[in-house]
């Protein structure tokens, strides 16, 4: 009888979660896992499957656990209990809370920091996660879980405005009409840039077209020293060059594709005009989550199919597909 | 009679200039340059042969013409009759000054610019010269000819400043110990910053070491992301791989290595670490000038061997050799 018992508890602190390793995508039944002081024990809702995510699959960063840092989740437990109940979404870097990095508010740098579903800490695509209580946003009740998987990449999109003052009504060049050159795009123009969208996909470009973005379809003949901002959100590495070609002297670069391995780079024209490369990645989620308040940024169009998480495989399978945008997982 | 006449006055009209073509240094017997209006008539007092000169040499930019762009000269015509007999430098830059950048003080990028003895204006190397009395700055007695050769790296050196505000007593990286790495090092450690100046040559460094900065000899592990600034002077294209690697997260690269064709980086550390890279190229003369005046800048252990013009090919063989540093060549 006992036994029995012991059974049933077993199965009531179980879960199922993701798993990725040597690039193979697998659904395991797990123990749900333990809330550490300060953390708060996340119930999923959905979670969105990343470049980065399929980037992990073909083996950057040898890759092994579950991945997962787009998501949206329900506090269940917690050390401050007004968190129970609330819809979160989280930062992903987890930071050690006292170095020099941290003291200065710039936790996403922090040294010795794990980052959800990417380095140290298991991802979201499980039941439950957890989550320093520190890291957690509350949502509004007007997003939508499935916006709410957005606010990850949105806030890194708006990164780039607290790194780099971009005047009202300055033309910005943003080359990549992929997810983030999605957001991005949308961003900038919502910040009152004249934002010119140069793309591949005609279809994909309407989304930031119905933004007010000046949208192009182009693969060659760019425009050559004509803008002091652009943004390479190619995902490729030809994309650089071009950015820096279509720079004008003194102008910046904004860095937003994270290709691995080398690329090789003419940085003769970048000194004698005296361009600045800048990298950008994570941002905070405020900006973001107040953009996605406001309407201004369509993300809805972006979601291009949805599975449960038990169908993480096929879901994962289907990211990688050309042409498809954003693919949701569902929790519980 | 007549004939002996007009040859007298072709021979005191004439002067020798030096020539660069397919990589060959001549030396020519030309026509004394005529003066267009707002330009001033210099007579070349000493010229200095830098790394671009033999960048130049090696086939860079397809130059053919008279080369050298880091001069001291005195004026002997000009509009403005109070040039007349002035000691000078100039501003290598020949903006066309309505542009918007011109209009901006960005003369340095006008894009028509035309630059002294690289970009279709004939160089410094030349027994007179022609320069827009605009690009003059008088020199004070206490700089001698040899020093104000230095005027021109210098202000380059400088340029960081403008660009990058860098706190005092902030640890600097300086990688690379050819002139502009020397003149860098100690540009810095006269603004106040806590320079280190790693480099392969013992004997060079000492340059850096007497102006108090601190200097490592050192080839290979290097500090991995240590300093907020470094500068990459190595004139190599692994130099800028190493000066990223010793970044800091946040942190920014200052680019002064022209290196032509293409240079292979991994960008992805540069986005994760948000780290931002600035090409640097030429600077203000003003705070050269204020520099070398203030004894702060130890350029006279850096000239290596000086030629009479008419020597040219042996000083630019000179300036080839390793371990030179700076070769003058003597005007008249």
């Amino acid at each position: 009888m006992q036994v029995v018992v012991l059974e049933c508890k077993a199965k009531a602190a179980g879960m199922i979660a993701v798993r990725l390793e040597s690039g193979r995508i697998t659904i395991r039944n797990e123990r749900k896992p333990q809330r550490p002081g300060g953390f708060a024990l996340i119930r999923l809702l959905a979670g969105g499957i990343c470049n980065t995510d399929l980037e992990l699959q073909r083996g950057y960063y040898n890759f092994a656990g579950t991945p997962g840092h787009e998501f949206v989740g329900e506090v269940v437990d917690s050390d401050d209990k007004a968190w129970i109940g609330r819809r979160v979404a989280g930062d992903i870097n987890l930071a050690c809370g006292h170095c020099d990095y941290c003291r200065r508010g710039l936790q996403r740098h922090c040294p010795t920091r794990t980052v959800l579903g990417i380095v140290r800490h298991p991802g979201a695509f499980r039941e439950f996660l957890t989550l320093p209580e520190v890291n957690l946003h509350r949502l509004p009740d007007s997003i939508s879980n499935e916006q709410a998987v957005f606010i990850e990449p949105l806030a890194a999109a708006c990164q780039i405005l607290d790194q780099v003052p971009i005047p009202p009504g300055e033309p910005v060049a943003v080359l990549g009409d992929g997810k983030l050159g999605l957001l991005i795009a949308q961003v900038l123009q919502a910040h009152g840039a004249a934002t010119h969208h140069y793309g591949r996909h005609k279809e994909k470009l309407k989304i930031s077209a119905a933004a007010g973005v000046a949208t192009e379809v182009r693969r060659a003949k760019f425009p050559k020293s004509l803008y002091n901002f652009v943004v390479d959100a190619t995902g490729s590495p030809q994309g650089l060059q071009q950015a820096v070609a279509m720079t004008a002297p003194l102008g910046k670069v904004i860095m937003k594709s994270t290709v691995h391995g080398t690329t090789a780079i003419a940085f003769a024209p970048i000194i004698v005009n005296e361009i600045t490369l800048i990298g950008s990645r994570c941002g905070r989620f405020e900006p973001a989550i107040k953009l996605l308040k406001s309407g201004a940024i369509d993300v809805d169009n972006m979601i291009s199919d949805r599975f449960p998480l038990s169908a993480a495989k096929q879901a994962f399978d289907r990211a990688g597909q050309k042409g498809v945008m954003k693919v949701l997982l569902d929790g519980g």
